[in-house]
């Protein structure tokens, strides 16, 4: 089968690899159905997160099963399922806890089993799940109906960006009439917005320079755009505000700068969720936080724990997160599609095996 | 009047002082009924901050209304009330979101007021209290009557102690049925634990290796001791819950390895509330945060902002907080209640004017 390689910084390749097949008794083996490149893939790709050797690349599929281990029961053969980024057992205190990511089992799609065994990449034909039984969430409507009715990247988007955004959301507290800015205008950023309306913020501060992102948080709820940075960002946002600052606020970028962004926006006693995963820090100062009582929660999202409410919200036509892919492009043009996001071209690219 | 000076490490007097008047139409001047002696007190009094010049000291009182500013309606002369540590405004953005301790005009009891002039310390006869409006809040009771139901003690802790454990209990999102460790045994963690209790935790797990601490610990409802650190006070932890870790920790102390403690103790996904003064650091990683989901806030409580709820059950005897005072000094022996704590023969001390 054909499936996805990064060779080094600016090399991804499609090549053929051995077809997939069910190793252990909690296993599935999906056909992909459709996949996309993640903003956490350009970090490989720009060589900022150094490639040693050659490895599969790709966590965000849409899949159909093929084939099960004995022990997976939550879903059949033929089942059209969202695969959550990363995989867990259902069992331990953290899966008990509404926390999937953090489980103790916790396995990448498209890293390493538990065994140490590479799996094959998202952006694929096929790919191997361990941990199915707990992980996988069966749509409840076929390949075809799906396609259909226009929800393929709608309920691709439930693969990581969406639930990371409601991820930050939840993790900031998000209450009925607060007011939400984001820090952050790619995919995950987007969707936080989408997020921020869903637990009801009344209004919602998007962080963005880019007129095409600010026009798709605006019509995922954002009800203001604010371009500037740094002290010049909060005191738009006090402009905004008559003076006040936003209930929270949610990091989507991963970088000091955009920590710093978000915790300077925020009320003394607010939130900040983050989701960008922190390239390389910052540290936070404790005598910061406890001085401004200002609260930090995130981390990686447990995509898998929301799924639930988040799917049929996407089944019910409430929420449209697949508007973040504005590009499609066919697995054999995969590396345009890497160029697309690399160049900001794209904000996020859908692939078709 | 007579009133509690810091001379130095060491060297806390009771001198001959002004009689506090009314200086803004936002005062108050109260008669001191009851104060007593803080942990943070001792920063101070151990020479780890500072005394560069005499100044007073005693941020915690329960008082009579002697004299008002024009201004103040919300008290009446005569009234008894509880003073909280920190005043504040009431009208600004953090005391209309319910955090009146980062109140932009935030003024402590015993430091300087927003026009740089010097009060009086709680630990002496009388004080001028500014922002009296919102800050005081009426007990409802006479002195006389409060003293003969034996209220003084649990009424003072709802100056400082008692809202400063909650802060924690409820910066930590402690939900019913949460399973909450407690970092630190004196006052303030003590309280804490009655703060998780009140918020429905199912177990509270005091760490401590004082036998009296842990006694009233227990009193306050703490299920179980633990009294080891580091790391084998997280394997203490696994043992008494099967493994697991639990779902918020409450830092009371505000060292590094106290809040590295808190940490450990907690479950992916969990929250540490922090409210010990942090002492110089630490900082926190935000790669542990991320990679675990902990959530951390804290700081300063908003003491003001729950006095309503505790000031009611402490009238109808569901809290008694005051139960940490485990010695009582008359005002001229203050150098002796010092001694006592320092030395850790007290708890914390009540002190009578």
């Amino acid at each position: 089968m054909r499936s996805a390689v990064i060779h080094g910084a600016g090399d991804v390749r499609i090549e053929n690899r051995p077809e997939p097949l069910v190793l252990t008794p909690g296993d599935a083996v999906l056909r992909v159905a459709a996949s996309c490149v993640c903003g956490s893939d350009l970090w490989s790709y720009r060589g900022v997160s150094p490639v040693r050797s050659p490895r599969p690349i790709g966590h965000e599929l849409l899949g159909v099963v093929e084939a099960l281990g004995d022990e997976v029961t939550s879903v059949q053969i033929g089942d059209l399922v969202v695969v959550p980024f990363s995989l867990n057992c259902g069992a331990c205190q953290a899966c008990r806890s509404g926390y999937p990511s953090v489980c103790e089992s916790m396995t990448m799609v498209g890293g390493l089993d538990r065994a140490g065994r590479q799996l094959d990449g998202a952006q694929g034909e096929r790919v191997r799940i361990p941990l199915a039984q707990a992980s996988l969430r069966p749509v409840g409507l076929s390949e075809a109906d799906a396609e259909a009715r226009g929800l393929i990247p709608h309920l691709l988007a439930l693969a990581d960006v969406m639930p990371t955004g409601y991820h930050a959301a939840t993790s900031a507290r998000v209450h009925p009439g607060d007011v939400v800015a984001v820090v952050g205008d790619g995919a995950v950023g987007l969707c936080a917005v989408l997020a921020a309306r869903m637990l009801g913020a009344e209004r919602v501060i998007i962080m963005s320079r880019h007129a095409d992102r600010a026009a798709i948080a605006r019509e995922f709820g954002a009800t203001d755009v604010v371009a500037e940075r740094g002290a010049e960002a909060a005191e738009a946002v006090r402009a905004l505000l008559d003076g006040d600052l936003a209930d929270a606020a949610l990091e989507c970028v991963g970088t000091k700068e955009s920590m710093d962004q978000a915790l300077a926006v925020v009320r003394g006693g607010g939130n900040v969720g983050f989701v960008g995963v922190p390239a390389g820090g910052p540290e936070l100062s404790i005598r910061e936080l406890f001085t401004r009582n200002v609260g930090v929660k995130g981390g990686m999202s447990s995509a898998r724990h929301y799924l639930d409410v988040l799917l049929s919200q996407v089944l019910d036509g409430t929420i449209d997160p697949g508007k973040v892919f504005d590009r499609t492009v066919p697995l054999d043009d995969l590396a345009h599609a890497y160029e697309l996001m690399d160049d900001r071209r794209a904000i996020k690219v859908l692939v078709r095996p």
